[in-house]
């Protein structure tokens, strides 16, 4: 019966300079782990980005639990402000330190070693598949998107599928993420006419429709939340101009608004909303708006049922802690997933992700494997 | 009988490279002259600014004639888009060309050749002061200023000042300028808590105050006009974040309005009234907003009456034009005149002004001259 030590797992991969794009060691470290315990590796690197795909069991098999995470890491930001070498793995007063120790070397070890040990100690009838790509931090455009576009081509299904991103905000095993809002940013330019601060009425200020557009849509109330999200939320995040002279009206003004939407509303019909409420202003006004919209994620919601179930009770024996269901947060890979599959996503602690001297809780790691492993067994012990 | 030819005069002054605070040659060539014609002459330099007050007749006589003018001149701006020489003064189709042209250094030679030839021609019971600086397209702190207080300090007075910078918007003799609007900037600094747009509750936008506070700043009626003046008006001139993340809401975002204000208020009443707009908002948004206020001039009035009659008078007398008694435009220093003694502005057409080929019809030069000239002689010859 091999046991695979999460927690060393863990700390070879962070001594792995993975900062996006970069491979660092990290997945040929992972690929010759799962090689050694029988999974089919497949590398499905696309641009700059380096992708792993493993599988153990039979192809299209009904019953294949999936797993999905990123080896590559955030920069380091102030490198001078960190008190223990951030690649360097080192252990003190139970924490380990390190780039990814949280977001998520820790997270992936406990899936590689939970699904390592559990298909060599006891074989199920069904696959495992574990998707790992090089870059979640980055563009994400080359990283899950490109296994799954792998997995589409070449008939590879996984019936459901977990991403181990860290989701408990201060304690293990209190929050489980089965949906996340969507996100999408707008860009505005307003264009007026130029002239003199002395004579506006020559002039067609760009600012006055500016002021107005973000005064709206800031005050507009998109909703007050869904059976299983908050609000969605809308906020400014820049307004431009660049005139520094004070006897000027400038000719024109931009500005950026970042919304977080839940399943009341999709990319498409808050693009519709900003353009009438742009459309509306530029009437009002007599000037034009440009808008650009990108919309990085739809929102999306793996409503709660047998796979939530699954993973809370394994949550719960581990942790004696019933974790919440929620949508809360920001973006993460399981966007892609849930094109494929049902998702969740459960993980440790995730306080420190991105912070200088990056931690986890070395009993968190042992915990999270665990975890992982009553998750298989019970997948598997169910017909 | 001598007869001082402005044209001449004026072309001479061009010739002088007197970009501000430069003198270029123009004041030392106006000391010759007016020195020659039995002027006193003072240079009143102050900083790197070069001035001159030149008095022909007895001091602090009752009937003391002011003229108030510059030679200083903007810069070129897009030199190659000339198609004269900027200081040659050529003539091509009745028009003289170079920078100072119109503003001002044909209407500088127009009253300084009209006091010459007035004072020695038919010498007046009173005085005749020149007011002459090299600083009022610049920073004009050290240019009429430093003029006055050399006369405050020295007991030196007039009784009424005319400044000769160009008032006509089109055709010669159309506007005489009897006053202006204040000028004052005030730049805002809204301050919130930055943080992740995915979670704006934990955030506060100082963008959300800042579109609310700019909104109600543009949106506000100041006043309808005043008897002599045009609405006051304001001009949000600039709003700056400089935030280019669009998941991050910033800290800080900083703005500037300008306010062009008639007598209906004050500089210091408007600041009262743009800090209770920045209170309301901030206690209402729960953001600190930090003002800064530069008040540039007050408005001022030299209400209808003997001044603007004996000006209006010779205007139509020379034109056969009524001119309008306005209070237009930005700002000259009549702003500072105005603490001295009654004054009005009067000039030619000033279109070209600041531009590219700046030029001056040579007949207006003429014209400006014996308009000035016919003031004089009404001026002195009414007890």
């Amino acid at each position: 019966m091999p046991q695979t030590d999460p927690a060393r797992l863990t700390a070879d991969l962070i001594r792995c300079p993975s900062v996006t794009p970069e491979e660092g060691g990290a997945l040929l470290l992972l690929e010759k782990l799962l090689s050694q315990a029988g999974f089919d590796c497949t590398r499905t690197d696309r641009g700059e980005v380096s992708n792993l795909f493993a599988r153990w069991g039979a192809k299209g098999h009904v019953k294949t639990f999936g797993f999905n995470g990123h080896t590559d890491v955030v920069p380091l930001g102030d490198k001078a402000a960190w008190t223990m070498p951030p690649f360097g793995a080192e252990e003190k007063d139970g924490f380990m330190y390190g780039r990814g120790a949280t977001d998520m070397k820790s997270g992936v070890a406990a899936f590689a070693a939970a699904a390592v040990d559990f298909v060599q100690n006891t074989p199920p009838d069904g696959a495992v598949i574990l998707t790992i790509t090089g870059d979640e931090e980055g563009d994400a455009v080359d990283g899950t998107t490109a296994l799954l576009d792998y997995m589409e081509r070449e008939g590879e299904q996984m019936s459901v599928c977990l991403v181990g991103e860290p989701t408990c905000p201060n304690e293990m095993g209190e929050m489980i993420k089965i949906g996340r809002r969507g996100s999408m940013t707008a860009w505005f330019t307003v264009t007026g006419v130029q002239g003199h601060s002395a004579y506006p009425h020559r002039a067609n200020n760009p600012l006055n429709a500016m002021a107005r557009l973000m005064d709206r849509l800031a005050s507009h109330e998109l909703d007050q939340g869904t059976e299983h999200f908050d609000a969605s939320t809308l906020a400014v995040v820049t307004i431009d101009t660049g005139n520094t002279a004070t006897n000027v009206i400038p000719a024109q003004s931009t500005s950026a608004v970042n919304i977080r939407f839940n399943d009341a509303h999709s990319g498409a019909g808050l693009t519709d909303w900003l353009q009438s409420e742009a459309d509306k202003i530029a009437s009002e006004f007599g000037v034009e708006i440009g808008m650009k919209v990108q919309i990085s994620g739809e929102s999306f919601i793996t409503p709660p049922g047998p796979l939530s179930d699954l993973v809370s009770a394994a949550v719960e024996a581990e942790t004696r802690r019933k974790p919440e269901l929620s949508t809360t947060g920001g973006t993460s890979d399981a966007r892609f997933v849930k094109n494929h599959c049902p998702v969740v996503e459960f993980g440790l602690v995730g306080k420190t992700m991105h912070q200088v001297d990056e931690r986890v809780e070395v009993a968190q790691i042992h915990q999270l494997k665990a975890i992982y492993t009553r998750i298989l067994q019970n997948y598997f012990a169910t017909a």
